[in-house]
């Protein structure tokens, strides 16, 4: 119900209902927190305990509802409350800052919010790292350990790849993307693209919104939303692809006796960005979507694409890297994982005490000329573009990066097993991909505990950044003509 | 955020989420029905009841909030289980017995529902009778005494006018409103319209469903709908002006710090059907609302409006009187009273017991012969035309036409105080009426505890039939040249 109410918030909510919408809201989560952490249910998951069901279902639900009433038990009132209203003063501290670039306007904000985060770790999990307790809210099964053998491999993978590419001196032409591209005619297409990729119209709606998002509640009733550019194409359509992926997985997650109940949801923040950047960029930015894509633009846009265009035109024109990438947002897919494990990096040692907070925009400076070979020229562009500090989300960055990499090993799997995926992708059968999907991820739900369980359950093994860096160095060879 | 469900369910919900969102409801419902029940509410309305507070509106809502409570308290669990399935098996025969036109299919039922009826109000007040308690929930403060008194004088009047009327061998010609208009120009024109009359988008939302209604969740938020068909524009037009009627108020209602309380809602059914009547009826089928009509007409519709028709001609097509009215939802507003008052006469009878419910098909046909001179052919046509009986919502019907005599007497006296209200009308200045209306109806939610004391206080006298029926005699005098 909340999901729905704040995807009307986001899509079609008349301006002056703002302020009865927050109190529907705050009702709302005041009747939820009341029900997940009531003592009925922790005497129902005690008798549970000692006496566990039998089927891997039931286990898995079991272990889900009693991790999730730990988490929500632990936080005391008081607690509760300074959370949230650091959330709203940190929102609007950075807003000021980041307007100002000035960053001492949001370090104490900051400050309180490393403070409040290693209170609540240790009253979540007190045997484990702040770090830890905090990451496995957004990337279950997560530790530092773990992401920093994964990011370390690439890290050291990336940067000389992204050098490489910078000096090649070359870069495919993407200027005849640049136009006017009614907005009408692209939602349009984008709409038959969702369809065509498997997005059920029975279960779900597509709209529009100024932040696209997908939402609503639960795999009967999906809601997606798009935007669109009259002067860049590319972001709708990849966002609209983007946002289909989380769509199917949605609609794909377990119905049932299982629907609504926790392990019906999904594993986690990584697993579900997996499948959104997997039909973004494993698909809607190869070779053989081009195919596929290049005669639907002469059809919806007639006489707006150049008649010498080819689909190998149109792959380059899609794929081409930034030599000057200072905003995670608006990076491309190489760059996009060392802004990641700049945070990262930065957001552990903070919360470990090994930087102070003043020491941070220097820090980071020095981090994007390291990795990214550029410097930001002040604190807006560099330490203050992103909202999630604002609103303690520390340990939330690294599930990004980890969607990419599992994406490509996802979608490395997926061909093996579907001999004629290019054939199909270029031909505009996604069925094959999709179920593939949704028997190897979506309608498993989060019934294996971690995404490397998931990972070995899809594709025989844990993550493997080898695989993620094989294929972007495999692709960006090919695209900038770089000696292997 | 039940009303918003509501909405969405009708308006633009995915096909398959219907099984999601009745469980949806379903669960809302249940954490109302604590709320309202809660023990902490009535201690603390007890404690108010010992030192009641001083101003109007804080009197007004202790006193709504107990009378609220006592309702909702005094329904036991197996009386509100024996309800919901009443309601839904209800629902069925009903469908079943009206599709099959056979009344013997759904009297079983009805025989429940009276059985329930009586049991639910006897447990609510016993010191009235159960017609009374029933009615007080749909009409607060109205008794069957006073319905008789106001009834008998409005069945008196209107019987020999209708027969007047049908015997008078003339009616308007209506045949060129018939025809093929576009669907999408009448939305615009219609949407236009509400916004004139006042209709708030920033407050509200304007979409179209199969039934059009109003709702959404109160003043800062209220979703209105339309629907239009080609072939009958006046239906989309006069429906769209009446669910305007309904949004006013809604939007009108009081904010601030009464907003959400209990003294803020809108006083009974039947005031808020004055306010879609008032502007439905007194102003979209008067003469002055023909004059700004027809350039409207003429100017959304190019060429299919005869260049011969005048306002006075659209007046007259508007108000054409059926000469054989069998069903409510379909008659005029000479008729819909009669309709109406048939119905009342019928279930205060079964509820007391002076007839069976196996009587009721020829008590039915009986009144129908005797008001509006025609017989139903079979059940369908007749008893079972009406879904309200099948959820057990006796006392419901009276609502319709006392709104529609509250809104007469409302206009009068409005034209009383505002001289230029016809002028106005005609040159599509509905501020006037809209700010009397806000100022003396809505902005008092429920601040007076009965309709009767509304209307005493925004037109000096409780409800008149003489003004009613004075302004159908007429109307109708005039339209069809009467001899009076």
């Amino acid at each position: 119900v909340s999901g729905l109410l704040g995807w009307d918030e986001q899509v079609q909510m008349p301006p002056g209902a703002a302020e009865l919408r927050s109190q529907q809201q705050q009702v709302l989560a005041g009747v939820l927190f009341e029900k997940e952490t009531a003592p009925e249910l922790g005497a129902l998951l005690q008798k549970l305990a000692a006496s566990p069901p039998e089927g891997v279902w039931e286990k898995a639900v079991v272990r889900d509802a009693t991790r999730d009433y730990k988490r929500k038990t632990a936080l005391t009132k008081e607690l509760a409350q300074r959370e949230a209203r650091l959330s709203s003063e940190g929102y609007q501290a950075w807003v000021k800052a980041r307007s100002s670039s000035d960053f001492s306007a949001f370090s104490p904000v900051l400050g309180e919010w490393l403070a409040l985060v290693r209170e609540r770790s240790a009253a979540i999990d007190p045997s484990q790292s702040a770090y830890n307790v905090s990451l496995d809210g957004f990337e279950r099964g997560m530790t530092t350990s773990r992401l920093d053998e994964i990011f370390t491999e690439v890290r050291n993978g990336l940067i000389p790849l992204l050098a490489q590419v910078k000096a090649s001196g070359t870069a495919p032409d993407a200027s005849w993307l640049s136009g006017d591209w009614d907005v009408k005619k692209q939602a349009e297409l984008c709409s038959a693209i969702a369809v065509e990729m498997g997005f059920d119209l029975n279960r779900g709606r597509l709209d529009v919104s100024v932040h696209p998002f997908t939402g609503g509640a639960g795999p009967s009733d999906v809601r997606m939303t798009t935007r669109f550019k009259a002067h860049d194409m590319t972001e709708g359509l990849t966002g609209a692809v983007h946002e289909t992926g989380h769509a199917l997985y949605e609609q794909g997650r377990p119905g049932g006796e299982v629907e609504g109940l926790p392990a019906s949801s999904a594993l986690s923040m990584g697993v579900h960005e997996s499948q959104s950047l997997l039909w973004e960029r494993c698909v809607a930015l190869s070779r053989p979507f081009a195919e596929y894509l290049l005669p639907k633009l002469r059809a919806t846009f007639p006489g707006q694409i150049p008649d010498d265009k080819t689909p190998e035109d149109l792959y380059r024109a899609l794929n081409v890297v930034s030599t000057r990438s200072l905003i995670r947002v608006e990076s491309d897919e190489l760059s996009y994982p060392l802004h990641v494990i700049l945070r990262y990096e930065l957001e552990t040692a903070l919360l470990a005490g090994t930087i102070s907070v003043e020491e941070l925009p220097a820090a980071w400076n020095a981090k994007m000329k390291e990795y990214l070979g550029v410097e930001p020229e002040n604190d807006a562009q560099g330490v203050l573009q992103d909202v999630h500090w604002s609103a303690g989300a520390i340990g939330y960055f690294p599930s990004y990066s980890l969607g990419a990499m599992m994406a490509v090993q996802l979608f490395d799997s997926a061909r093996t097993d579907l001999p004629t995926l290019d054939a199909d992708i270029s031909a505009g059968r996604f069925a094959p991909l999709r179920e593939w999907l949704r028997a190897k991820v979506h309608c498993k739900g989060s019934l294996l505990p971690t995404a490397d369980e998931l990972m070995v359950s899809a594709t025989g093994s844990p993550l493997k950044p080898a695989i993620y860096l094989n294929f972007m160095r495999a692709k960006y060879s090919d695209i900038y003509a770089l000696s292997t």
